[in-house]
């Protein structure tokens, strides 16, 4: 690859001629589908950004210009012409390169958040801070036509809109798609701007009445050419990001390098907020991709370089299929149950019950809040929806579900996929925090399934509830096999009962197992346990409080952070109810995780059974005097 | 007031002649005046939207056509003309009327949550279940242009105009302002439709170009006839609004009864969803509260009915003030310093720096989430911003405070009004979440000052913290007097300390006083206490954990719910760390409270000295044999 050996840095770019350059991007897309291939990653969104983001680095000089990219896995060109070919080995893995931008690699990155919709805000405060402080620079926010369906996206353009001075260019990636294609009210902006008829109708209007009019020749033909060139001023710019008082250039063919330089420097002329509005198309380049009609190779695993078919054939039994397909058999019986993504239809599994019952399955983009408040408003005229989004995006929509669903006691079940450890996707993708914010909503309900039975069963039950939230949190892991339980006690179920007990061990969701393994390592030091799986965690089971009074020692274990988790509710319980049997807290410790597979992120934080069973042996034998309890090693809280 | 007195439903409205209705809309008018004066309560708002509530429900069939109101406070003409009038005499008071739309109240009521920009999306969801079961109905948000600045009003409004059959009416209320004038992009586009002058433009442009042709008389006339029939077609409908594919109606003169009537029977046949842009003026009819540059009256006190004057002459030392002089003062020591408020200028008491610093103050408009992610940008610049909110309104912008601001190690220092029991706004405006969440947010730090020298050095600190979110969160109430300590122990201020202590009382902010009246009961009886105020409740403190260790029993004392409050954390400390001693948790029930006076409802849930000494007497006594330590109340975790 002769031209990409030799880029190390977006100064390296300047140099080249446009025919060099096309090369290049030839160059990098065969990179990307080579190296991508082999490692797993986001293939189909930075095959359309080649050209883009080349253009980017010959206009723009960062970091002084900071570019933005609004989630960030659109970052991989970004990553190759700012010097970071050689980790693309090791993409996404413990010690390799990032999946988004990361500070820590280089300082041409900013945000490494890669939540969607928020490249706008940094770019408002970088650049409002670049003016207070009295420094040069631009400051560029590379945003996908996906991401302006979330509001903050919307608050950052109306802020931005209205600071004349501010040295803002919005770009805007329109690949029509966020996973799957865009949505809503934007989505037709985006599209009527793509191919503006306004300015048309209106000429053809004009020459209809003409020539309906008793007048012929150079009179007519100088009365259009005047309206023409007048109509021009009045009505172009137009379109809501003109309304709203941005400066609008577009559309451009984002794979024609030279027209997208030649926006880009306009716009960075300008010295005011401009908004470029780029079409790619996603995949671009690579055939399997730009065909693929589910989300143009979004985020691939390992696959053939040549025919994009993955190498595993084994398709794992994701907890994914199993609430898809219990949706579809839910859906029979319940007329009433609708069902909300934010712009996830596959990846959440709603496409089944979409195409099933389309009518009753709505995609309202990347808006979470609106997902919540709208599913308040379907409850509370008679309907039960089902919300599917990914954990970590709960945190977007707290509000809504706190204040919309819970306080106005709305029946609204919200199924969260990806919580706990994820790994590889990095610190904002971790499901990490959501059963420590559904514990502060009253009257919340929360279920996280051991197993596919109980998956079933919980949304079952949860489809019924119409006076409360309900939330049900799985794992990115596969299914384990079911689990059944020794017996019932007062709606826990025990999974394990050794004769003389002094060990209470608490395990839910894709913990449970380890909990059985825990219960397995004390029995070999003959220490007897409990293994107890509370089936809905929240509100915590009175039986569960009677239980750990029994019990010399609670050991509980969660995929969720200790801070506000089941541990932390359960030292609650007890001390409001007197119990004195200490716990051991075992979840994620509150910090953010870098990235890397789960078990290496299981392993490092001590979320193992053999890291859990020694603290457990450890406090049981000091309190039968062999050792000093003190020094035991817990998760510490913070 | 012989038509107000005869109207007790909608129904009432409908037999009234035009004069009638001018005369009901004076009577309304001087109702709200009279009665709000000696409450208290929202007055401007409501006095703006006299003939709009009248038009609504007389073109509308509620509840059948449910009508949602924004950030309910504008809604008590809404609840006169639905047979609420008797309960103004005690509005907002305990067992008396809401301030906001309350389900128990009435079937003509909706949403409760009065945090802005939810109604679009209520609207979208009771429309699409509507739709889907069959049932007639238009579905009627009501919403200031200032919520309109509010990202999840953007998300539904892009799904709401995507859905071409959806019976929504949106109806905007634009009196140019939220407290303040509205800010940003929208601001203005509301503004040019207001007076938009492009179809003119267009017009004139014509006529000039026919008129520089030689042509006159019949067919000049002809000409110019149809171009304006045809372009009225071609540019009208026109706006972002119609860009996104809404209908849009208006500008409406709010005040004229019959026009928005037929604004609003026009929307209400078409049948889909549809924008009604009324102009009103906040404070409308009352001359006190339309001068009123401020906030038009927004919210009142009691004020004298004809002047406007505040009743109470005694100006309460709020932390408000004690946090906008400190600002002041902070602002010159540190030129990096910038603010910002979402819509809240004067009520956060920021109005004093903007004054002072015009260009480091930033109204984003009602717009939390880009308030907390453009902090992080401006912070990432090298700027120290403070983002000044109302506790509760913390929530909108969680995902924001976690991955924008801490993962990405920002300084940025949130500062929290109103947090802890509110009263008399009811559920939504009580800041009992914001220390849970914050508590889950790796390496964020919060305070909680007990009084007005505490805050300003808390405030000095956080303003020199610039790798982690900090968060002081203070009360409505008046600041108490200066509460010295008597002595500093690893960062905890001692605040009493008997000699031989049995119980450590821990109390933060507004219940550090709380925590010395509890102290001097506990005394009464004999028992020794030790009395700390953490001062930075976040992260807890090692010196609290082994100060805790040295105490029989710990008394946690806080305004924020129970569930993940301070008593949980060290609840959770103390497990970790293998120290046994008991905990009682005080703080707010993890549920929604009604609407009563601050000091009704600490009463009610226990957060008295009286109720917390005699549980923490009982489990002395207890502990010495004397009665069972069974059976005693706290308050209960859920």
């Amino acid at each position: 690859m002769p031209h990409l050996d030799r880029i190390t840095q977006p100064a390296d770019l300047r140099s080249l001629s446009t025919a060099q350059l096309t090369e290049l991007a030839e160059e990098i897309r065969e990179f990307l589908v080579t190296s991508v291939s082999r490692t797993g990653g986001h293939l189909g969104p930075n095959l359309g950004v080649v050209e883009l983001t080349i253009a980017l680095h010959r206009v723009f000089d960062s970091p002084t210009d900071p570019i933005v990219f609004d989630t960030g896995h659109q970052s991989y060109v970004h990553k190759l012409l700012t010097g970071r070919r050689a980790g693309f080995e090791q993409l996404r893995q413990s010690g390799g390169l990032s999946g988004y931008p990361s500070r820590e690699e280089s300082e041409h990155d900013w945000v490494e958040n890669s939540h969607a919709s928020t490249a706008l805000s940094w770019a408002d405060g970088l650049a409002k801070a670049k003016a207070l402080r009295g420094e040069d620079g631009t400051v560029v926010a590379v945003v996908g036509d996906g991401a302006l369906t979330g509001g903050m996206a919307w608050e950052a353009l109306n802020n931005i809109a209205f600071q004349p001075e501010l040295p803002v260019v919005v770009v805007v990636n329109d690949n029509g798609r966020s996973y799957t294609p865009t949505v809503g009210g934007i989505a037709n902006q985006l599209a009527a701007l793509r191919t503006d008829r306004r300015y048309e109708q209106v000429l053809e209007l004009i020459r209809r009445s003409v020539s309906s009019t008793p007048l012929v020749g150079r009179p007519a033909y100088e009365l259009l050419h005047g309206i023409k060139m007048g109509l021009k001023d009045v009505l172009a710019p137009q379109g809501m990001f003109s309304d709203l008082g941005l400066k609008y250039v577009g559309p451009i063919d984002g794979h024609d390098l030279e027209a997208v330089e030649r926006a880009l420097r306009q716009a960075k002329r300008f010295g005011g907020p401009v908004l470029v509005h780029c079409l790619t198309v996603k995949g671009k380049g690579f055939q399997a991709a730009e065909r693929h009609e589910e989300d143009r190779f979004h985020a691939v695993g390992q696959i053939d370089a040549h025919t994009g078919e993955p190498l595993s054939s084994v398709v794992p039994h994701t907890w994914t299929n199993v609430f898809a397909e219990a949706m579809v058999e839910l859906g029979a019986e319940h007329e009433d149950l609708v069902a909300i993504t934010a712009a996830m239809l596959h990846p959440t599994g709603l496409n089944k019950f979409a195409a099933r019952y389309p009518a009753r399955a709505f995609d309202v983009g990347i808006a979470e809040q609106h997902a919540l408040t709208s599913a308040a408003g379907l409850a509370s005229a008679g309907l039960h929806p089902v919300v599917a989004v990914y954990s970590t995006f709960l945190n977007r929509a707290f509000d809504q579900l706190l204040m919309d669903v819970a306080l106005h006691r709305q029946g609204v079940t919200v199924v969260l996929d990806r919580s706990g450890v994820t790994g590889s996707d990095g610190a904002s993708h971790n499901g990490m925090w959501d059963l420590s914010i559904c514990g502060v909503v009253p009257g919340l309900q929360l279920a996280a399934p051991r197993d596919g039975r109980r998956l079933r069963e919980a949304l079952a039950h949860a489809v019924t509830v119409d006076d409360a939230p309900t939330v049900i949190r799985f794992s990115k892991e596969k299914v384990p096999d079911d689990i059944e339980a020794i017996t019932s006690r007062d709606g826990l179920d025990v999974l394990h009962a050794d004769p003389e007990p002094r060990v209470l061990v608490v395990g839910y969701g894709q913990m449970a197992g380890t909990a059985l393994e825990v219960a397995a390592r004390l029995g070999q030091q003959g220490i007897g346990s409990t293994v107890v799986d509370p089936l809905w965690a929240l509100p915590v089971r009175p039986s569960l409080v009677s239980l750990a009074a029994e019990h010399e020692l609670v050991v509980s274990i969660e995929d969720n952070g200790v801070v506000g988790g089941l541990g932390a509710r359960l030292l609650l319980e007890l001390a409001a109810a007197g119990v004195p049997t200490p716990v051991q807290v075992h979840g994620i410790p509150q910090e953010f995780l870098p990235h890397a597979s789960r078990p290496e992120l299981l392993e490092q934080i001590g979320l193992t059974p053999h890291a859990i069973a020694r603290v457990a042996v450890e406090a049981v034998a000091g309190r039968d005097g062999v050792v000093e309890p003190e020094g035991i090693e817990v998760n510490p809280a913070s």
